[in-house]
């Protein structure tokens, strides 16, 4: 079946989290890799975790209590300055490489979306940035149904946007239970192995693998 | 308000995970500790994924799976052999050394009750290994409503088994993220800090704060 729509998760498959990470070296030193990690790790715990509480919070200021947590555990002050400072960078993270040139053929072929937990001024920042804001038909935050991935109402989304079936939908994600959940909806998805890594054990299955935004154009 | 019931959680609070850690070394040397973490880390993250998905598995199969991601992440072979020892081996872990003690003491002056992700045969298994089975006036199991922790309605079954409020509640846990969604439904709560670590940035706090069971005591 033909996709009605192209769909990108944000953090990790368009956006690198990973261009902080020279900024987070200035501010910590040697520490900043394992601060790096373990931000990222209770970022996305706190999604999971808010969800099932039902106590929303926007991803903006989960972020920063993530952040938080990293420091505190790795005993590393931060100020009120580094803390801004790193949220404004979060603005404006890097796209991968290959992901303009790529958006800029694909989406002159059929509909493209963004679909993402982060809240739309986060979104916003980080398209303009990297000069993307024209690729999408339909930027859908997470933030506008207060539940975060891999609740199927965020997938839903995409159908209710775009008026398709969730098989009309190719979701594409680097997050391994991303991937999970988006297939879990019902959605075909190709999960972007950047990091050549291995995938979840949740019996639910990628229906493409690729290593690059590129190879999108021969699907 | 005095307590009409104590409950408490399972792994990490009455039972010691860890003490599975020698056997994980035999099996697989210096590759365990990393093991260990990775292990327990995944085993966490699919009770939440597949409770956000809907997608319930017991957490005696959810803790295989958990095994055997970090197996392959770590590229450790798992035989047939080494899973069932160790499924064994979870049935058997050892309680905290004061565990015992502590609850021959207040089950005489108090309602007292396990509330657990783990299914019954596990939290059965663990109990008659550590003859606790008679200290406790109900062994509550996520299993029975087919939600992981921290959902609200895991939470609500101690209220419904004991027809009490949430306040009349004193629920103690070792897991920082079960304190949260413990506080988070209504219940009073006992954050047994036995790692010596933080606790979470989730707007979410304890009432008490122990290092020991034996603290109990004096609540």
């Amino acid at each position: 079946m033909k996709s009605k729509v192209v769909v990108f998760d944000a953090y990790g498959t368009l956006f690198d989290v990973n261009s902080l990470d020279r900024l987070l070296n200035d501010y910590f030193g040697e520490a900043s890799t394992e601060l790096s990690a373990l931000w990222r790790k209770k970022q996305l715990e706190y999604t999971w975790l808010r969800t099932l509480m039902k106590r929303y919070r926007p991803f903006s200021e989960v972020t920063l209590d993530a952040l938080s947590f990293a420091c505190n555990m790795l005993r590393l002050e931060l100020t009120n300055d580094i803390k801004n400072h790193l949220k404004t960078a979060y603005l404006r993270l890097q796209a991968f490489p290959e992901v303009k040139s790529v958006l800029t053929v694909l989406h002159q072929q059929t509909s493209l979306a963004v679909l993402s937990n982060a809240d739309r001024s986060m979104l916003q920042g980080a398209l303009e940035t990297n000069q993307l804001t024209e690729m999408f038909n339909q930027v859908l935050s997470a933030d506008d149904i207060q539940k975060f991935k891999p609740r199927p109402e965020v997938y839903e989304m995409v159908c209710k946007a775009f008026s398709c079936l969730p098989q009309e939908v190719l979701f594409v994600s680097s997050n391994t239970w991303d991937v999970a959940g988006a297939k879990s909806f019902g959605l075909r998805v190709a999960w972007l192995n950047r990091a050549h890594t291995i995938g979840e054990e949740l019996q639910l299955r990628e229906d493409y693998r690729l290593t690059d935004l590129s190879q999108l154009q021969s699907l």
